[in-house]
């Protein structure tokens, strides 16, 4: 009888535990041992922030499976039969022996695994923070289930009023509202001009706009200085370019970067993107280690560049597939769309492949349509508005990225073009998809699909458009520029910008005639569901200086 | 200066419009005009169900814009510059003279309007059912807003505590909910084994058990035979092949067919589906003449083969499209996926492409895969278990059919499929699609992916599969089997198959010798999750006698 195929895994908590579990089921015989520095495995990290909100309550929810059963290593022992080595750090490996130096922690034994395949699933470390004061008493970072432990202990039994959160990323906005549930008051500080860099400026703003109704202090283009403390030794204010914020607790959420030391020190290839380089089969520079997970790098499909992307879902996918590889069942992971999804408050915001700014780094033309609807009729009851901004390649009409915002059914419609970007749909196919359609779950012609069908008026060159953000600049620099009101008389009391001429749109074939020539007219109305056939009354009447604002006065944020 | 083009549209409710609006768009000098039988336009009829339960309380919220603009022959001549004849029947087409005759209803005038296009959208018809007592009074049916006043004035007015519906489509259903919310108490009987019969049997059986759940009486294989009136001629029962329903009112959804008399009439070609034939520009067989919405014939790519969808969201779709290439402007419909999305009381339905039964019918070799599981993470408040059904095509693994079922957020992954569908996607690039995951949409492995991955154990022979109705069927003919749970003994309290023998999964590898292998195998749990494990574990041991019964107790409605 042959020798087991030993496999060692490296990291318990996401693409570890799933590239054992997919092994053990394809090679009943292996021999397979995870290797964890923590106390607890496989846990769901990204629960973290509603346990620390109190919405998860029982924090072994976040490490159970569905039924309650606590995946500790007698779980995986029993169930799985699956060894797990906790508390143990991972310290060397030696390619040439196939061998993993590990040491147990508590009792600093150390012991080598021979292995026949290593699976890497390090994940990543916080970047720190080199700011006075980080090493004040409640300035804390969040990994762990330890550190939600001591942030959920800090919040009960401390006086916290006010907390800051230093960095405007998916963690410090998820932060943001968990600690905001808990009755504090937050600000966020950011040292971009928005938060979530991974949006257009005109998508964040509103964001940041909806963070602020709920009463959130947001300080954008903020760079902290210095953390200050009391007599104490504790955290009372963080010093940022825009001023004091008081604080009795600080969160660093500035960033995490993949875990490597361990690769690195073995002389595995590192890629640009600072994660450990793999094939399509999660193979490393080394055909017997595989990496999987938030430490290995992504192939991203839109930006056809290496990135890092820190999230479960992939890690699961590719753990899945490095544990089918490493048992010879062939399977490939053809690279991701760097999509991103996050609630916040009242409003789901979702994204994923290119956004104009990022096109633009890139030096890819596209061309962008931001729409904002209904997210089901407007008879329907609970029917609310998404501002959808879709990005297409200009040469091919391929749909490119998407990004969405609102109190809407965001996600699905993000899910949908993740899809169709991945297949390559341009979007004149995007705008034919039969979507399902019932009133409880959409419009007739789905807020994408309307979205598409802008987008390509635009590649057309039927009608151009300004977002809220080039038009809130052009109006900044003093531009002389008319602004036209295509709504109705009676909506006016739900605003505008100030200084537009209103003429209702089923007036303005008799008023044309009030239209300027000489400088650029920019028409909107709620949604600029109606500016789009103002702007073709208009150009009928030979006018070629009109501008749509997009998504209207519902994607208006100033 | 050239004659404006002369664009006559035949039908005012969903795709007419479309195309008016759309060729306006594009055309600002054409002369427009929408024919309509009717008194009201460009209604949702898809909303009538919810404006009979009294959700839409306000029956102009459905023929509004949704700044509640009245959208009435006044508003298209004003806003749309759309000449509007309503309560004006299209009579006939002179093809050679290029005019359609049509007659004013209430004076009898007839005329003759000259057109360059002609765009018919005459919709669909109901079904009438051949059965004795049809003419009763408060025997309705449901096409126009008038038949829904009608039905809602009944309600209303008349002691209704007991209404019966013929028809288990999608009309019947969506009125099932209806007239439920109202406190009568509905019974529905339909002719087939099932409602829902775009449905596989053991995904239909999930909803009827819901409706019955909910207190509806649901008569399946059941002939209407007569419907027998009181002594003033109302209705007062509805005797089928199962038995006798009380009735005070009784709704005939049977179904709808494509209203194709006046094409027919002027020698336009009519599809093998009963729809008016187009091509993908939506020409009729009369390159002046185009078909849009419900009377036009489809063409499904999933089933290769024309067929009839009467759907609001296909309708608008095409209506653009033909209202686009009437002026000029170049544009293709695709196709459909077949996709249908229905709300049933606490559940979500949903399906596209080909059910395995259709696939069947058309001889495509076909693999499918169900899995039960929460739409978000187990721990996040609100999750909700939901059934999904995969269809792949054995040859290609192309994903080729979607179903699915229950209280959790169905429709995202419904349309997700759909886009990978039209894509021709196969299931292994679907299992590795990056979905937006953050905790309050979705699990790391969202349920599609995860079905997805069931789908290529499957078609990659690692794990053979029975479904739900499968089983029972085996079970009821008095098969020999072993039905093996391998849940917890904490979860019998859950129920469970009666006859099962309990072996938890962690005790499998040590208690293995218990299996038979003289006979089949099935395994379960709660949701197959651990089932399939369970069969690795023994398959390992030599077993190749084993079956997992797909989606679990999750989905076994027995």
């Amino acid at each position: 009888m042959a020798e087991p195929l030993r496999i060692v895994v490296v990291g318990g908590v996401a693409a570890g535990p799933k590239a054992a579990a997919r092994a053990r089921r394809l090679a009943p015989d292996a021999e397979i041992t995870i290797v964890e520095k923590g106390e607890v495995l496989s846990y769901a990290g990204c629960g973290l922030p509603y346990y620390i909100s109190g919405m998860v309550e029982d924090r072994n929810d976040l490490m159970a499976t569905p039924i309650g059963v606590l995946r500790d290593p007698e779980f995986f022992a029993h169930v799985k039969d699956i060894n797990v080595l906790n508390k143990t750090e991972a310290v060397a490996i030696d390619r040439e022996a196939q061998e993993l130096e590990v040491r147990h922690l508590p009792t600093g034994t150390t012991e080598r695994l021979p292995y026949d395949r290593l699976i890497i699933a390090t994940g990543t470390d916080p970047v720190e923070l080199p700011i006075p004061g980080s090493d004040l008493e409640n300035v804390l970072q969040l990994k762990r289930v330890e550190d939600a432990d001591r942030f959920r202990e800090v919040m009960i039994t401390e006086q916290c009023p006010y907390v800051v959160i230093i960095g405007g990323g998916l963690i410090g906005m998820e932060m943001t509202e968990a600690v905001t549930e808990c009755g504090s008051a937050v600000a966020i500080v950011e040292m971009l001009p928005h938060v979530l860099p991974m949006l257009d400026a005109d998508m964040a703003i509103l964001v940041e706009e909806h963070m602020r109704e709920v009463g959130v202090t947001v300080l954008t283009s903020s760079r902290v200085e210095r953390i200050e403390g009391d007599e104490n030794g504790k955290v009372s204010r963080v010093v940022t370019s825009s001023g004091d914020a008081p604080a009795q607790l600080v969160l660093e959420s500035v960033g995490v970067r993949p875990n490597v030391e361990l690769a690195r020190r073995a002389g595995l290839l590192i890629g640009p993107s600072g994660g450990i380089h793999v094939n399509e089969y999660m193979q490393t520079s080394d055909p017997n280690i595989y990496a999987a997970g938030d430490c290995a790098e992504k192939s991203c499909f839109t930006r056809g560049t290496p990135c890092f992307l820190p999230l479960g879902s992939v890690a699961n996918k590719e753990g899945r597939v490095a544990g089918s590889n490493a048992v010879g069942h062939a399977e490939r992971f053809p690279g991701v769309a760097g999509t991103t999804a996050l609630k916040i408050f009242d409003w789901n915001v979702g994204r994923a492949g290119l956004s104009v700014e990022q096109a633009g780094e890139l030096g890819i033309p596209v061309t962008s349509a931001t729409v904002a609807a209904p997210d089901k009729p407007h008879y329907y009851p609970g029917a609310k508005t998404i501002v959808l901004k879709l990005v297409a390649e200009k040469a091919t009409r391929r749909l490119v990225g998407i990004q969405g915002v609102g109190e809407g059914e965001v996600i699905k419609r993000i899910d949908v073009a993740v899809t169709a970007m991945t297949a390559g749909m341009t979007v004149d196919e995007v705008a034919n998809l039969d979507l399902a359609y019932a009133p409880p779950y959409s419009e007739a012609m789905d807020v994408l699909i309307h979205g598409a069908n802008v987008l390509r008026n635009k590649l057309d060159g039927l009608v151009r458009g300004v977002t809220s953000v080039e038009l809130h600049d052009r109006l900044e620099a003093g531009e002389d520029l008319m602004l036209l009101d295509v709504r109705s008389p009676s909506e006016l009391e739900e605003g505008g910008i100030p200084g537009s001429r209103l003429i209702p749109l089923g007036d303005l074939r008799s008023r044309a005639a009030e239209i300027p020539r000489d400088r650029s007219v920019v028409i909107y109305c709620k949604t600029s569901l109606r500016a789009w056939p103002a702007c073709r009354i208009l150009a009928a009447n030979g006018y070629d200086n009109l501008e749509m604002l997009e998504g209207g006065l519902a994607a208006w944020p100033f």
